[in-house]
């Protein structure tokens, strides 16, 4: 497998692969980055300790949460970061201005065994403020991951949440497949968006480079141009009935090719005058040999109402040609499809069983990108906070410790945030939970079950033990878990609850005093 | 340059590297061109010539123009498209059902030399309807390259486009960068917008994997976290004026860093209490010292305010501090900019040198897919068409030639479709521009100059001379000049007037001919 991990491999000792895109190195990062390091290392700076946050401020798609994703390629890039001779050239005729010869031997040294890395699951429900990774090390290493670290996070989070919103509209017992590759952007916002829908809760991909990456089942079958490839001298038409005969023949050739698994497209000339016809004629000759026809597929027209044609003619093969289970043919639907089509197709009623879909899903187009930030929130153990005249952008300082309570139907009920070394939560104790930045906003919550978010997932020279990567089946399984666990108010589509992100009451008084030392006082002219 | 043409120097021989990405193969494509490909082979129809059109149906973003990109990626991948038998293994477990034994052998043998493609040159702005690519051969070796081909040209097209939008906001005077790694739809969603943001007319990146892939030029200086990690004994703070010491201290340490180059964040605490008055403080003393400091950058806040008035600044201390040239000093801005937000600055009026520009761009958040399809228009020398009930998704049937006709002024006026054997178009003839499925829309052209669009850049088996693939530079210079040469109403962002694409008169009565003969005739009930 060329495109994985030949980075890792060209580099002796490493714990594990890189990156699933070798184009992910330490230098997928903005210059500043390492005009940074530089300025850090001339003021001698550059190993002081300090721990940054990523979290997002708003949930996307209107929604009220999200899934966390791309975990696993951060940490992939994080035990693979090192810079090679040539880039460290490069980097150093790149910085404005000439550079001193050590800082080529500093960045030599560099890598992250000594960066702490806290993580939330991947596949987890999460929400806005919480951190989703704590990364804590030297300040000129760590700052040179923020970048990759949010490109790897941003849009796999927001790609996975959007698989999840389509998974609930359509219901579980549907199919839904992925075939966003070419409408993408670029090749690994193709290959990205099937390792991410599939966590989401998608069942497979056309993508055949993401099904051999990844293993993520494969699904496709053929296109119209396969069909107006075929052509069938006219003057021959009028021996069969009024079906478009070059459609008839693809459709033989087609199934002469998978006679165990023929489905056909059926729009490319007239759906219920031509391609169901045909696919039926095909369909019954096949069952006649022995095989079993899988379906057809819609990529054009309205598509409840054809759905609901092609059924009723399915259901009356089945009774006069006696045809046990025919009624029962799948039907898949594949035209520009997305969360509100899926909507208005359940409220209208259809037949469809399979959906295939492809732009809206993998270019988010709803809302194209996730706003997560890498935030300092201590340096040197001196907890920093950044202020804002908004006050949604305003940091939540200290290095914290992240739980999250559940209530006794097992719902999740609260997030709660808490400085390092406050005492964890326990089952069955009255715990206020505080808006971090309401002061009237509190709730006493008495958890029935109470779980730490962030896990070590790299430990750096800590002797914390290294929290395992799991498989992409296991994350895909906890994100179907994890949206069963949410109140069903939190998930709807429409007005959903906010879920309530909260921090302890001694970090709440913290914040505040921060806040007042920290910002000026105005003046009214 | 590990992550550049590693598996074009696999293969022994090749004409040219690989795409830029490794992980676009031959794999990256939909399964269903596999088991097309398969039942093509079983039908014996594989070898079959296809001819293939790349085109869109709709300018993006609410406009009347496209910028094309992307080919440079397509010829490289078509010039490496070879199946590994580790990928031909994989692709036979991956059909539904077993396939012969045959089929192996024929995928051994699958590559482009009998491919030909003409494209339209890199850069050149385009038009709906008319074939960006041509792409004839085996159909299903073609079919193979459907969806590597869309998906590189879909998104490349639709940034540069989304950047080209940008630079005739900003204007030719602005600097533009690129921002938007962190936020882009994964790494090489990242790469390719740095790569076509820079066809498109941005001036620099962010994104130093971009400058090493491209030799793009790299922006960047210091963050929000840089300055918050310097920490100043708040004691000391009675002894210097108002501003924010610690602020103050990291700038310190950012000049004496870059001396040449010290552009400093100024709104960390408070752009014109404490951000503007250091960045002076520092600026001075390194005028001093013999340096000129480059300027500011604003990252939050109203940015026609803020950029007016630290403008008033630095031309009163040029002025009372015999400074000359300081009122120049340059200011960067850089919140969540998009084309509005830049338009909205010039109807205010603002001071801002240079843009940074991120999320909005590299994601194309207004419109975050370009449609692009590749569509069947002949085989075995046979016309195909593809009927929709939506004129707009009817396709232009043959293969064909297409020609720009400039008027007097140097503007283009009208792109023309022909059949591939109709006379090219003469310089001063009188010429029938009509519209493709509109009977009462043509036009009589005289034409001052005329360019065939579609040139050969991969010749196949064919004698034709194969077009050299220009440097990046060249590209975007290209893409400038092309810009120039529209008049002004198409490109505008206010009601821009539609851009005429015609066909031959010939051309029109063969489409029309095929469509009667096509179309079923509806019946009413």
């Amino acid at each position: 497998m060329e495109a994985k991990g030949n980075r890792a491999s060209e580099k002796a000792g490493r714990v594990m692969d890189g990156p699933t895109n070798p184009m992910v190195t330490p230098l997928l990062t903005d210059l500043y980055q390492f005009t940074m390091a530089y300025a850090y290392w001339k003021a001698g700076k550059h190993n002081e300790r300090a721990v940054f946050d990523l979290y997002f401020r708003k949930n996307p798609f209107g929604g009220e949460f999200t899934v966390f994703a791309g975990l696993e390629e951060c940490i992939k890039l994080i035990a693979n970061f090192k810079l090679t001779e040539e880039e460290i050239s490069f980097i150093c005729q790149s910085l404005p201005g000439s550079c001193e010869e050590g800082f080529f031997n500093y960045l030599r040294e560099i890598d992250c065994s000594d960066v702490e890395v806290y993580a939330i699951s991947e596949g987890t429900v999460v929400f806005p403020k919480v951190p989703l990774l704590r990364v804590e090390g030297p300040v000129a290493v760590v700052q040179l991951l923020e970048t990759p670290v949010l490109n790897l996070v941003n849009f796999a989070s927001l790609v996975a949440t959007n698989a999840a919103r389509h998974r609930l509209v359509a219901g579980k017992s549907k199919m839904l497949l992925e075939f966003g590759l070419r409408r993408a952007q670029g090749p690994d916002g193709a290959i990205g968006a099937s390792k991410y829908c599939y966590i989401g809760g998608f069942d497979a991909t056309s993508n055949v480079a993401a099904g051999r990456l990844f293993g993520i089942p494969l699904r496709g079958t053929h296109s119209h141009a396969f069909v107006s490839s075929f052509t069938w001298s006219k003057s021959l038409s009028g021996i069969f009935g009024e079906t478009n005969q070059s459609e008839l023949a693809a459709f033989m050739s087609y199934a002469l090719a998978f006679p165990s698994n023929f489905l056909a497209l059926v729009d490319t000339y007239d759906v219920m005058r031509s391609g169901v016809p045909n696919f039926c004629a095909v369909a019954l000759a096949l069952r006649d040999l022995g095989y079993k026809a899988v379906g057809i597929r819609l990529d054009s027209g309205d598509l409840a109402y054809l759905s609901g044609e092609a059924r009723k003619i399915f259901h009356t093969i089945e009774k006069e040609f006696g045809v046990p289970g025919f009624g029962k043919t799948s039907i898949t639907a594949s035209n520009d499809l997305n969360e509100e089509t899926l909507d208005a197709l359940n409220k209208q009623g259809h037949e469809v069983d399979c959906f295939g879909i492809g732009t809206y899903l993998v270019t988010c187009y709803a809302q194209a990108a996730l706003g997560c930030v890498f935030k300092l929130v201590e340096i040197n153990n001196q907890p920093r906070i950044k202020l804002s005249e908004d006050v949604s952008k305003v940091s939540i300082p200290c290095k914290k410790r992240c739980y999250r309570l559940y209530g006794k139907e097992g719902y999740s009920l609260v997030d709660i945030m808490t400085g390092e070394n406050e005492p964890c939560p326990k089952v069955g104790e009255r715990i206020l939970c505080r808006h971090p930045f309401s002061e009237s906003k509190r709730a006493y919550v008495v958890p029935k079950r109470v779980e730490e978010l962030l896990k070590c997932y790299w430990p750096g020279k800590s002797d914390k033990v290294r929290e395992e990567l799991p498989a992409l089946d296991d994350i895909r399984d906890h994100c179907i878990k994890q949206l069963e666990q949410m109140r069903p108010d939190h998930i709807r589509r429409l007005n959903p609850t906010p879920y309530k992100v909260s921090v302890s009451a001694k970090l709440y008084d913290f914040i505040h005093f921060l806040w007042l030392n920290e910002a000026p006082v105005g003046e009214l002219q």
